[in-house]
């Protein structure tokens, strides 16, 4: 008898994922991690069954795994990194995972904890396999369309660029305007990389007013980049530029930490004045994709998934 | 007869140059950007032949080369990137060469300018051509050298990565630590990111608490990286971490933005906590080498020069 474990961190994905399940008659524990605050709808629902489980102590989470018979498990939720960065005490199973990664990055630690889950027969789950619904179908989504012939050359810039930094395991993100690279996203999280390249593309850069060095050669790149943009005109965006780009990494675990855009991503994105999203429509997950498209015509973005 | 014009940003640099071509009997005129701030010796230097010059009346430059019969440029010294982003009142000259380039980067820019010099028979020359003494010694160049397994794999890894990004012609610095990319260097500066960083190593990221979505799996991920730190055991370091990668675009042209660290660099390292910073010794340009690596031994950092 199968038997999953939804291990829960905070927002609406272990929402769906415990919806989806509870349809096609999938018997689950849901496992909320402490770290993150439960979505209330799971927090009020009294039918389920649920286990309490702190990221430091891994002992008591294998104890509930093997308790509760679990044969696979899926991992999907935010957890706020500011928890993870601070000091979690850490029981015996714990050191012994974080001690036997080879570093500390998200993926070389998922793979230990994988690794673990593994010798216990339990399967990890791809993140997919219980959002049905939640991705965008291949194409341009929104009433805005791209038209000028450099925004068109920036959402092909972008795109291969983020794939690059996918590649090189750096992040998820980029965002370029006129083939400049504005950001791109390491650690710091996909909004954080947005309102640096708004806050460089609508007044320069006021964290960095100068380069380490000089170049008169960029003498002629004067004018701002709002400026260019309405040079090279594209219709009815005047006051927006700028494309973000986000794609999984190349050798991304389908089972852990799949690229995800929301309407959050496009309110930063509009406060930053940028016109464009580009994603992958089979890799980047979005929790309501009606309400995510409906926001962003609303706001006047051009989001392509592809 | 050659005559040399010294495109003069701010900073050190335009008077280091001025001083060696003096002292190599070059005849030059002094050619200060007046959007950046003169040098004060130069400035006060009554005895120097000099032109006033704008970014955006690239005309009335032109002009002035060919009345001072300049043979060879070399463009050196700050600007200030907000200036280049605001709004600078460009003449007929200086719109043909932004309409001429293909995009807005500085190195398209500084291309198509360096082809309007070479129609006027004028050679830009390499930035290190008269800046004899900018540059450190390959080697471990500071009393506290790196010991730990994983501060040595963290600087080949970030080495590694800058010289990547340069590759993809993002940036030209990465920080790492534990493998972990905490910032990569786009537009914004060196500082910022190395700025950024510090915010993320040292209390996390204050600007996104959290990621667009979660990964549980990060859980064992517990403890903070200084934490993690002095389970690695940098002896002496303790509460030091990360390494600062500057390197040179794959494709970087000698004659333009050359990178370059100074005092400041280290100020800004020590002020987020950071530990070891790596240049190429060729290809780095250092104000005063001697002054630079007193400095980080006085703040305890590391420097490597390869």
């Amino acid at each position: 008898m199968k038997h999953l474990a939804i291990f829960a961190g905070a927002g609406e994905l272990p929402l769906i994922a415990a919806k989806n399940a509870a349809k096609a008659d999938i018997p689950f524990t849901l496992y909320h991690i402490t770290e993150a605050e439960l979505n209330a709808e799971l927090a009020a629902d009294i039918s389920l069954k649920k286990r309490e489980v702190s990221l430091g102590t891994l002992g008591q989470t294998f104890a509930y795994l093997k308790k509760d018979k679990i044969t696979e498990a899926i991992l999907l939720g935010k957890i706020e990194k500011q928890r993870l960065l601070q000091d979690v005490v850490r029981d015996a199973e714990a050191d012994r995972i974080y001690a036997a990664a080879a570093d500390r990055r998200d993926d070389t630690l998922f793979h230990e904890f994988a690794r673990a889950l593994a010798s216990m027969q339990i399967h990890i789950l791809p993140q997919k396999s219980l959002l049905d619904g939640c991705f965008l179908p291949a194409g341009v989504l929104t009433q805005k369309k791209p038209e000028s012939a450099s925004l068109l050359e920036d959402i092909e810039f972008g795109y291969e660029l983020s794939r690059k930094i996918g590649s090189l395991d750096i992040g998820q993100t980029a965002v370029v305007f006129q083939k400049m690279v504005l950001a791109v996203e390491a650690i710091e999280g996909t909004d954080a990389a947005i309102r640096r390249a708004g806050e460089i593309i609508n007044k320069g850069s006021p964290t960095e007013a100068h380069r380490a060095h000089g170049e008169p050669g960029a003498s002629v790149r004067s004018g701002s980049p709002q400026d260019a943009h309405r040079a090279h005109g594209e219709p009815g965006a005047s006051v927006r530029s700028g494309v973000v780009c986000k794609t999984a990494k190349t050798s991304q675990d389908p089972r852990f930490d799949l690229p995800a855009v929301g309407t959050r991503t496009l309110e930063t994105m509009h406060a930053a004045g940028l016109q464009a999203l580009v994603i992958e429509a089979a890799h980047t997950l979005v929790v309501n994709p009606q309400e995510f498209i409906a926001r962003a015509d609303a706001l006047g973005l051009i989001v392509i998934a592809r």
